[in-house]
């Protein structure tokens, strides 16, 4: 390569970013903890590839409005066009009509992984970001769906967030009810409604009432159509809104204030049998949800609706319900860190018969954010290695002895591989790379038999002013000798000294 | 959705393919076997999306002719084109160049995760697949080199592959001296034979022969064009791929034999300067590899050139040296199960200094496929929940506490969530699932507050013959009646018997 060759900047695509050691050491901790709660439930891996067929996903996004519908796509050799998954759960419909004769019905699994959105990326907006979720496919009682809630609030207590979340619940066959009565019938202008709804956390009541009606601009001047219904249509939606705020008196989320929400939302339903089947199912999970103590952590509220298309009644979100600021240094709550619902449609893609399903999906980023603000995310920092100094380019045998001595002791250890001459620019790598201790033997140290040791840890504050080797060995912080035959038992007491 | 709607068909696009629970487990806990050996030889984790900008990643893959040179490539909102990773190298280089200020230099990093190639899949070909990289990035010395090829072949120990595998090591550079020697100039050329000599394995001596030369035309008829090279030009390159068998008398690998290759080859590379700087590269190299006694493990093969085009100096290749029966029933070595190499030109195409690097990357999927023909595999299949039947559905409430008992003492279980009219139905589940146990509570036993617990492993093959409730009533295979306040010590003591 000449030195006019046209460097390339190395640089990632908005939307996509790396992870250093620390963050991967943390969020594997977390996702090893959410595991555990999955896997007592009963809940088995599974893993399906990145890529489906674009008809095999379907088109399920909140945001249809963007190019390509918010999917990556394209075409493969055979000019099929293939997808990257924006969710689990589309390939997990999939994957469970795929293997119907051989899977357990029901079905329960746990999936982690990565998914896709072609979505303009903005603060905390990923095009890459990874899921973890739970689904009971085969299972259409209200049972399943008070199970899923319960566990995403045992998930949370495991994640040591008790006290600070609440499952929030709804059932969209109740919000069909309330549309029937509204005259609201076109699934096009329903499927409106619900994103407008969606909208409540970020654009309050006047927000919705104005997506509900003729549109919205938002600051920048933008305009996005509402669902243009009429002012007669739009006030009983916004009372079912309104409907989960408790009557004074009443503690929310308490016994009572789900009865009353209950009796509200049966009241607004009209004569839809749907919107009955909705309240019906809300008022069973409550009974479970009640009877196993998981009340207050599991609440009603009708505003949840879920952005996506294919749920089809119970819907669920988990909201993390402590204060943080948003960018304008405004005091906001945290909000949803996942959630989830019935989609009983899903699975019938594939197959004539009808297969009901629930599940839920983490976002794990945005979870990992949350404990590291609470100060429940693990430690960051790996432990660094024990670093071989080379002092003499000609002895990298014996060099290489030492370490092998040490990793063959379980130790982790390794020989600078960089540059030798300057001695401070290995004494500086090993501080960077957090070393506990760096091994010394020069040529005087070979002849006695012996090796030098520093203790980098209690050394570490003097060890940053020295550069040369001359100071170094006047100076000798935290340093100390040993026989050569010594090196792994010396090693191992520093290391024990230093927990 | 109508009868009437075409249903869609649950497949994958060919050449991807999902997990199921026993591999997920297998594959993860030899995951964790190869970290701990990257991580006691000082490596440290780090991990990059899977999207690049196209040009961040280059174009080194093999199999140039194929459309889009083997990259899943598409163009974002802004008209970028960006890629899917091919390997977890050029990633790397990305990343490296991205970070140089605050990376200790060297930089030893492992990354695990999926590649993408957009190439006819076929048999143990796939279009996504699992790598498990090793890197040293600036380090160029040859002892850099020596300690990925020893870290491998600790690695394949940690397996339990010891006396299965050599780590195959070879030098680019004394290909070119070779390639300088017979005439060979240009970089299009070299590229070409590189890559028939890639193809020793597959095709044999004739094979390459006929790609140094015109071409090879294969069993289907499809024809590969050679090299062109001339039959002076093509000898002593064949000279030069047999030249690392062993005379008679000569143990292979031995250091005799190490010392004898070197010497060979060091009279084929003629007076190119390049070509000497490869053989006394490999000279230090196996200096290292003999000293720390890896010798035999880590052995001299100057046919190992790999199909990467941006490996600049010594490359590596992990082979597994058992027989297996390929497609036809004959026996074959195992092979390759991963390879690596020096790439000091990668990081250099965004930062103008020279960046040495070295690293090694494992095939995780063939890897597993090895481990398992040989025995090294985990087991595969999850330990099943403990399942509360339900016998009453208007007893719910009682039978998900049960549930929840036995998870909050940590033990997996569930309460059946399926169709419950069909008693043989809900055993048939749990004996599908690998339950250790069923909990049994009609309403006979609720009135006298006991609980029928079925041992299924002790129960099993009576079980498998009882449909109905009035049966199994009268067969009781492995029941036993507890206090419903003893579950969870009944199930704690049955789960130990049963170990």
């Amino acid at each position: 390569m000449t030195e006019k060759t046209k460097l390339i900047a190395p640089r990632l695509p908005r939307g996509f970013e790396d992870r250093t050691p620390g963050e991967i050491a943390a969020v594997g901790a977390m996702i090893d903890k959410i595991k555990a709660v999955y896997e007592r439930y009963g809940f088995d891996p599974v893993e399906t590839p990145l890529f489906e067929f674009t008809e095999t996903l379907g088109k399920f996004l909140p945001d249809t409005d963007r190019p390509n519908a918010g999917v990556f796509s394209l075409q493969d050799d055979d000019e099929q066009w293939m997808s990257l998954r924006y969710d689990l759960t589309a390939p997990l419909a999939r994957y469970f009509a795929e293997n119907f004769e051989t899977l357990p019905k029901p079905y329960r699994s746990y999936r982690q992984g990565y998914v896709f959105r072609n979505e303009k990326p903005g603060p905390g907006r990923f095009r890459q970001f990874m899921q973890f979720d739970a689904d009971t496919v085969g299972a259409g009682g209200p049972e399943a769906d008070a199970e899923m809630c319960m566990m995403m609030a045992d998930v949370m207590d495991a994640l040591g967030l008790a006290g600070q979340y609440v499952v929030r619940v709804n059932n969209r066959k109740v919000l069909d009810g309330v549309l029937a009565t509204a005259g609201v019938t076109t699934d096009e202008q329903k499927l409106t409604v619900l994103r407008a709804i969606d909208k409540l956390d970020k654009f309050g009541t006047e927000g919705v009432k104005l997506l509900l009606g003729a549109g919205r601009k938002d600051e920048s001047g933008d305009f996005t159509k509402g669902a243009g219904l009429t002012a007669e249509q739009i006030e009983p939606l916004l009372t079912y809104i309104g409907s989960g705020t408790p009557a004074e008196g009443v503690e929310k989320g308490s016994n009572a204030h789900v009865i009353a929400t209950i009796n509200t939302l049966a009241g607004l339903i009209g004569g839809s049998e749907t919107g009955l089947q909705g309240v019906q199912e809300l008022a069973s999970i409550f009974g479970l949800v009640s009877a196993a103590g998981f009340g207050g952590r599991v609440i009603l509220d009708p505003s949840v609706v879920r952005g996506l298309e294919y749920y089809t009644g119970p819907v669920f979100e988990i909201e993390l319900t402590f204060q943080v600021q948003n960018e304008k240094g405004q005091p906001v709550v945290f909000g949803s860190v996942g959630g989830g619902g019935r989609y009983d449609g899903l699975v019938s893609r594939f197959r004539r018969e009808p297969v009901p399903a629930t599940g839920f999906s983490i976002g794990v980023s945005r979870l990992a954010n949350a404990l590291k603000l609470t100060g429940n995310l693990g430690s960051t920092e790996p432990a660094g290695p024990v670093v071989v100094l080379v002092m003499d380019k000609d002895q990298m045998a014996g060099y290489q002895a030492m370490v092998a001595e040490l990793r063959n002791a379980g130790i982790r250890a390794e020989m600078f591989l960089g540059n030798t001459k300057n001695f401070g620019k290995q004494v500086a790598y090993a501080d960077k790379r957090n070393a506990p201790a760096v091994i010394i033997e020069g040529s005087q140290e070979r002849e006695q038999g012996i090796l030098q040791i520093k203790d980098l840890i209690a050394g570490k504050q003097a060890a940053a002013a020295i550069t040369d080797n001359a100071e170094w060995k006047a100076a000798r912080p935290g340093q100390f000798e040993v026989k050569r035959e010594d090196l792994v038992t010396a090693i191992k007491d520093l290391l024990a000294a230093q927990q």
